[in-house]
């Protein structure tokens, strides 16, 4: 599909795609850049590019696709440092996890001739690094493209398609909109998980060592969502403030509403939302998008243990 | 270990006991009780038990074990129905999620002469039903007993072997101590999950099919913890409203920080919490609680899919 493809920034995403897009073949080369001397040898070891660059416009020069897949926060830098040398054609995507700020930090530092479609693979884990990718990441996932208004229809269905060719369904959304549905999806779950996870570890009249013998419970399952990057999570709470914000006030009353429930105790409340709840994780699973397994008895001791 | 063990209540913790004593030999006979002629048929069907009865009571007739192992809001009028056929020297535990109650609804039906060692097993899954059990729920997970000050010795002793050989390690602590701790551990955990469930399914500018299609982001692991028994956990709240109260306010006051760390743009403050979670992950892994294994990927076609 692609003569040369750059990598910018060689973690999770930026690895899992190498892996795809060979499996899949669909690029005659991959390059990738990234700033440690660490990162770059380790996917040189890996094969997951044929060469490895510590500037970003050395992997970008001569490439009909480039991938912007560091922190969100590192998107403008790399963007001036890559417009100069872009070819006429060219498509850069990326997959960031908020999709406003491409347009507002990336797009002003491409030339006119370079063809923008950002987007995001909804899929993770909450590892990183060039040797935490899988070639199966993407598989049964959604990535959500959202191009700008202005996009050619021929550069957003080859985005689209080289998604497609790695295993995920692709849709289109305003950037906008976007950061909405992933303020309330990904983007406040992690916040309260952090905060969950924070608010534990600061209790005088509970220890940390009771907290971590006792986890099963619940809390353990929040650990681990509050073990993904803190470079890149941050990054997305300050790009993303606005729907992050609303969405965690509506998240706060109605936690309020729950609060006085519990005070004035009133089961049949607590009871019909907890029944409600049920209902959504059915539908998730349903969707593919889960496995019904039951996962807090940990049943199968599970690979890499 | 016993002559007569009778489970009150056949659900997901019933049956995994009564798979668990089988495989360990623990149990001359063991005897339950359910409500519905549903459980009492699967329960009979895959040999969790050698009989069955509709009333308490019963079961209870004849055990030197009884153990309460319904939703707690039940434990109060099965205690009343089965103080009157209990043997002397007979010992009644339990399995329920908050310990403080046990003393208040189950002790004064007791004759005194029947050994009363509440306890709690850490660990469970989302689902329940006497199908749900298996042998192994127990392994490497802590059991916390909470026996009243003027318990017997010997009668702790036996309950805490039981589990050992279940393969639970034991705790013991104080009713009121374990609720604090479970209140912060898998309570508040499971009411934010509940609660930012309910929130997202009820929001105009982003739809519910929406939610279910991009909920690899993170939200679909809420979806797992907030599709546990509604019954079970309502009680719960019910039956541990301050600890709750008190661990959600400081939930609450942590999280009006990081929302002001937000709008204010504090990427340091973000950055130093996100950075201290990974931390107390790494320990709970260290401890055996949870394994390392990327989850988020999904990786492995679990079993049961
Ligand atoms: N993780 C997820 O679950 C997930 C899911 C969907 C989308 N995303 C998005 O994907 C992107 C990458 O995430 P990831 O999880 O793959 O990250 P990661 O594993 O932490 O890898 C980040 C990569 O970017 C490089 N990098 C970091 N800061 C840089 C900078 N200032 N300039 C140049 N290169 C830099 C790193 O190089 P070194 O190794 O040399 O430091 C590394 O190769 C983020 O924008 C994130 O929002 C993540
Ligand atoms: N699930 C967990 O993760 C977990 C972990 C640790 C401790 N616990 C505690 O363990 C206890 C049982 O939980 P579970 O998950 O095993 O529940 P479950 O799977 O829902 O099973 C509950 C059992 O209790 C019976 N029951 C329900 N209400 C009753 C009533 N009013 N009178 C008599 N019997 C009644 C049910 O009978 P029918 O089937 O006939 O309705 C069923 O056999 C709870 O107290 C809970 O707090 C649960």
């Amino acid at each position: 599909m692609f003569a040369r493809v750059a990598l910018i920034g060689m973690g999770l995403i930026g690895s899992s795609m190498a892996l795809a897009m060979r499996r899949a073949g669909l690029a005659g080369e991959i390059v990738g850049a990234a700033r440690s001397a660490a990162t770059r040898d380790t996917a040189l070891r890996l094969r997951l590019a044929d060469a490895m660059f510590a500037e970003a416009a050395e992997a970008a020069r001569g490439a009909d696709l480039v991938v912007l897949a560091t922190p969100i926060g590192a998107f403008g830098a790399i963007a001036a440092e890559i417009g100069e040398v872009l070819e006429a054609g060219a498509i850069v995507t990326d997959v960031g996890s908020v999709k406003g700020m491409v347009l507002r930090d990336v797009a002003p530092h491409l030339p006119l001739n370079v063809h923008l479609v950002p987007g995001h693979p909804v899929a993770g884990t909450e590892h990183s690094g060039p040797e935490a990718g899988f070639a199966e990441l993407f598989e049964n996932r959604w990535c959500i493209l959202t191009p700008p208004d202005d996009a050619e229809a021929a550069a957003v269905d080859k985005v689209a398609e080289l998604w497609r060719r790695m295993g995920a369904k692709v849709e289109i959304m305003p950037a906008q909109h976007h950061d909405l549905v992933l303020a309330i999806t990904s983007h406040v779950p992690h916040l309260i998980a952090y905060n969950i996870v924070g608010t534990a570890s600061d209790l005088e009249t509970v220890t940390q060592s009771e907290v971590i013998k006792f986890s099963a419970g619940g809390f353990r399952d929040f650990t681990r969502i509050a073990a993904s990057d803190p470079t890149m999570w941050r990054d997305v709470f300050l790009n993303n403030k606005e729907a992050v914000l609303e969405m965690l006030g509506r998240f706060v009353e109605d936690l309020t509403a729950l609060q006085r429930a519990i005070r004035w105790g009133e089961g049949e409340t607590l009871f019909d939302l907890f029944t409600h709840t049920r209902a959504i994780r059915r539908s998730i699973v349903e969707a593919g998008q889960e496995t019904a397994v039951a996962d807090f008895g940990r049943r199968q001791p599970a690979q890499g243990e």
